[in-house]
């Protein structure tokens, strides 16, 4: 572990979010995604659940303000007006830790064609359905930059 | 880069410090180091001087306070008793971000040898003879760990 590092994130997952720049994404997805063959490096995290990964990343990791929109989670199938207790989840932690973005709701096949670019995918053991999200880093300004 | 975290620490540097566990060794080296063959992994931070590094490495690790010894530096060939300018501010760095610890001066083959059982070496462009300091992890107490 280190000081002042959110311990959820691993020497991998570390890397891969340093690695990311201005307007590259990120998803954190459920036990049940299909994360394997989609093609972007993935991170395991077994035993974790989505909603605390998200708070780790969104712990170090600004969402972008350049566009408008920063985050997304998967429509429910057959019931694109539900909000599912972990989509729920997942919001409150945006606002609490990124600040006054919308998590926006993408049809399941169109939310694949998104994850196909991510940076990096981090394959959780979330039980819930639809715990899967997706997050674009935004940009540390000069004043806010970390000095020891 | 990430919130919170220090910017001179990379993807590979975040990775190699993260991956370290209690008592293992850190080497940040100055540009006339031989560490490319010494055997630890080497993580290149050229254009970086070994001060800068060794603070942004100990604003997230922490010493260890479990042994009689945590840092060291090399000994001046030939004059053991010298403390170059370089020395006394890696003594000040480690002071101010670690706590009351000595850097201690092992002779120069010494040195080396303990490089060698090093998980990393960071390989930075200190012009300055003598830029060399290894420092031991300590641990992370569970009331210190990071929480969002």
């Amino acid at each position: 572990m280190l000081k002042g590092i959110h311990p959820l994130l691993g020497p991998d997952l570390l890397h891969a979010i340093r690695s990311m720049g201005h307007g590259d994404d990120i998803v954190i997805v459920d036990a049940n995604f299909p994360a394997a063959f989609l093609g972007p490096k993935v991170v395991r995290a077994d035993g974790v659940d989505a909603v605390s990964m998200t708070e780790a990343i969104l712990a170090h990791m600004p969402l972008d303000t350049f566009v408008a929109e920063a985050a997304w989670r998967m429509e429910v199938v057959g019931d694109p007006g539900a909000e599912p207790e972990v989509c729920v989840a997942f919001q409150q932690a945006v606002h609490r830790l990124a600040g006054d973005f919308k998590v926006h709701s993408v049809e399941r096949f169109a939310f694949y064609e998104m994850a196909r670019k991510a940076a990096c995918i981090v394959a959780t053991t979330e039980f819930r359905l639809y715990g899967n999200i997706i997050l674009k880093k935004g940009v540390v300004h000069p004043h806010e930059i970390f000095r020891a």
